[in-house]
């Protein structure tokens, strides 16, 4: 039995940034947690898309062609394959949904990847 | 290309209770925004979890054997094949996640099942 999930007390589990907690399973897809500041690496996710949602502050995602900037009560799909790079000039808390198994900075990979399938 | 999309600028572009608006697709899985007052049908989705997250307002889901309640902020996964009731005492704004495909009313069917497939 599943009970319900409050974001901001998860979050407040929690203080490392660009390190995803998952907090919730739904069929083989998951909903992670993750408080960013400062820039990304550039990357993409070859085999899926990818949801963000930003659940307080503000964000941005730079894509090749254009940026577009997310505040608290915005999403956005990033499509399969496309190169984006995250960046938050201040704290921001933030929801991902997508597929288990799904590494942080896909193909990218280096020091800011992240451990999967930690639970909060 | 995919641009942000903001909950509550999209609540504001319909006004019927229980009929589930898509917002977005990531993969095969559909974001829908619902409005609900009242009691829902007693139901289950043989096939799937589906993923409850509450946007604005404060709501109930009865299961069998418990009845939890969520507000603004809260998120709840119902199993596949967990017979649940949602219900909400005033107007709830909330968020599902969910595969393409599945009707509102599970295998229960009636006079509350929605069309599926309505983009806002």
């Amino acid at each position: 039995m599943k009970e319900p999930i409050n974001f901001l007390s998860k979050f407040d589990l929690f203080s490392e940034q660009w390190a995803p907690k998952v907090i919730a399973e739904m069929n083989d897809y998951q909903f992670k947690l993750v408080k960013i500041k400062g820039d990304f690496v550039w990357h993409e996710h070859e085999d899926t898309d990818e949801v963000f949602i930003v659940i307080e502050g503000s964000m941005g995602i730079e894509f090749k062609d254009r940026s577009v900037e997310l505040s608290s009560g915005d999403m956005i799909v990033v499509g399969k394959g496309e190169q984006h790079r995250p960046f938050a000039g201040e704290e921001c808390k933030i929801l991902l949904v997508e597929p288990r198994g799904v590494l942080n900075t896909g193909n990218t990979g280096g020091e800011m990847t992240a451990e999967n399938d930690i639970w909060i």
